[in-house]
């Protein structure tokens, strides 16, 4: 089918669709057993890296649930890698060494030619394009700026955010310099993703939250502005997802993209009222209701598609599937979001 | 001067003041030398269940800052130990013996008798009240139900809260047995702290944040509902106050009490116009702010004075203050805020 006839493609622009299309954040992962089967062969970044299995475990869940995008397989710190950070992944989560501390830290980082640095990526798209041909389209992704640099700062995850906030607050110009950084590389990194091949784009900004309305609009938004005003012009829907504070919304949806990802702190119907019109939405079911009985999944799922409306909205669960949810419950909600959407 | 006469209380009940009070979240910690000193000498458990120490950290802040409320040196898991779980404090955070998992853990917990089971935290109260004579009112707390609740079926702090929504959604009987004995001790519990003498009471629901509105709505709002309405006649306003979620606050409001918490990711101007009118709100500067240069402490402390308006304000952090913080700046906020709110 010509790719403009995608029901998610459709929905990013806004356009009616026969249902609401969904696909599944993570839902290429660990709760899959033919996932866990092709990861227990290679370590996490090597099957990041090798295209052949990037590609089949970004394919088992459109065979598996029947979601309406297939997402790149890969991880938001590639980039980060790409740009001169170690990076590693141990049983835990992941580990950057040389955390930035000052200028110098800012200044040794390279931005990355990304066919050149990562073209076991573009390499992956382009299989995957092939494979997916008339089946659903390819959403390429990056991490947001600021979700990127928080890492590169904290080093890995963290529980307040001190180490990154206090570069924001003591050493702005630090801060302003690596953001400047990170932004042009994920321009670069997203405009290559683009040129081979993907359909759209999604920025995440998983650790966005952390930030009060004043603070994000300083620190973080003129970037993921930035970002998405030279990726707008490229012919693919883009995809803006901050996680952690609905009273961001506004200012999320100002930054320009076409869809605006919502997660499960907020009802949906608030959400779109808060981004305004002419804006899709994305979202947005407790990734822990997969664990509830399929009678009241479908109940929520029904609430969300209601409050939500026929028109602009993405279904997806309101943060990634967590490894010990059922498949079988996966497959129920996708096929309860387009048994309860359908038109006619 | 007469209790009613405070700054502090009169700002609970929205009554004029002659300057906005604050007090700051975890003002009796380990950014204070003076609070280290005693610290090193005992446990943190120790601390917490010695009144003589822990009447000495409770008024540290009250000489060294200047705030104009002194709240109670304890922690929130010294109840639910007097419930019946281990209670561990190694050098990290807490970590609770036994979680719970069943039915069966709920029914092995008990309802202590305060003055019986917590003997310590009546007698810290009682010497405060008389040490604080004509200086400022005490506040007394306790974790809300659902913060409490977390912790005994995480068994600790969480990134997900996995445990505790897998029970809530798979086992709501057990949850609502936990949550309605929980709430049960919590109001014992704050009934004593105010038969003993607090002048106000704070609920901490410091992960109720985690919540979609409709989860909060059913698995903890009655909850907190039931100890606000119980302690409501009592004669002390009540501070409710939930982290983490600003689209939760007209939830949190209806919940009743005096005072509502606002966290930082919200703009306290916003937070006012969701609570209603007839509510003080609490709040809300960014913990971390307070390593800015003193002059830009200052700017964001008169913006929030300015949106949240001269009465029914008490200034506060959006959550406790970081250990690593210059004593001098937190000095620094508390002198800001009486200068640039007082009534001329």
């Amino acid at each position: 089918m010509p790719s403009s006839d995608y029901r998610f493609l459709k929905a990013c622009r806004g356009e009616p669709v026969d249902a609401t299309p969904i696909w599944i954040m993570r839902q290429a992962g660990r709760y899959l057993p033919e996932y866990q089967a092709v990861r227990s062969k290679v370590s996490f970044l090597e099957l990041c890296k090798t295209p052949e299995l990037a590609a089949e475990v970004t394919i088992q869940p459109v065979d598996i649930l029947g979601v309406d995008a297939a997402i790149l397989f890969s991880d938001i710190l590639i980039v980060v890698e790409a740009m001169g950070m170690p990076l590693h992944f141990d049983e835990g989560p992941p580990v950057l060494g040389s955390p930035i501390t000052d200028r110098g830290g800012v200044d040794r980082l390279g931005v990355p030619d990304p066919e050149a640095a990562m073209p076991f990526v573009m390499e992956t798209i382009r299989i995957l394009r092939r494979e997916l041909v008339g089946r659903v389209p390819l959403i390429g992704f990056s991490g947001a700026p600021f979700t990127l640099a928080s890492y590169m700062i904290e080093g890995g995850s963290s529980a307040n955010f001190l180490k990154l906030k206090r570069v924001m607050f003591e050493q702005p110009g630090v801060w302003h310099a690596l953001m400047d950084k990170v932004t042009t590389a994920v321009i670069e990194y997203l405009k290559a993703q683009i040129a081979a091949g993907v359909q759209a784009v999604q920025l995440f900004d998983s650790w966005g939250g952390t930030l009060s309305p004043r603070d994000y609009r300083e620190f973080s938004l003129p970037y993921s502005s930035r970002a998405i005003a030279e990726l707008k012009g490229l012919g693919v829907p883009i995809i803006h997802f901050v996680q952690g504070n609905p009273a961001l919304l506004p200012l999320v949806a100002s930054a320009g993209s076409d869809v605006v990802g919502v997660d499960w702190r907020i009802e949906i119907g608030d959400a779109r009222r808060l981004v305004g019109e002419g804006v899709a939405v994305q979202g947005n079911l407790e990734p822990v209701a997969l664990f509830l009985p399929v009678e009241k999944i479908e109940e929520r799922a029904a609430e969300i598609i209601k409050q939500a409306g026929p028109t602009g909205h993405i279904f997806n669960l309101g943060h990634g599937i967590l490894p010990p949810t059922p498949v079988a419950n996966a497959k129920a909600l996708v096929d309860a979001v387009h048994r309860l959407s359908a038109v006619g």
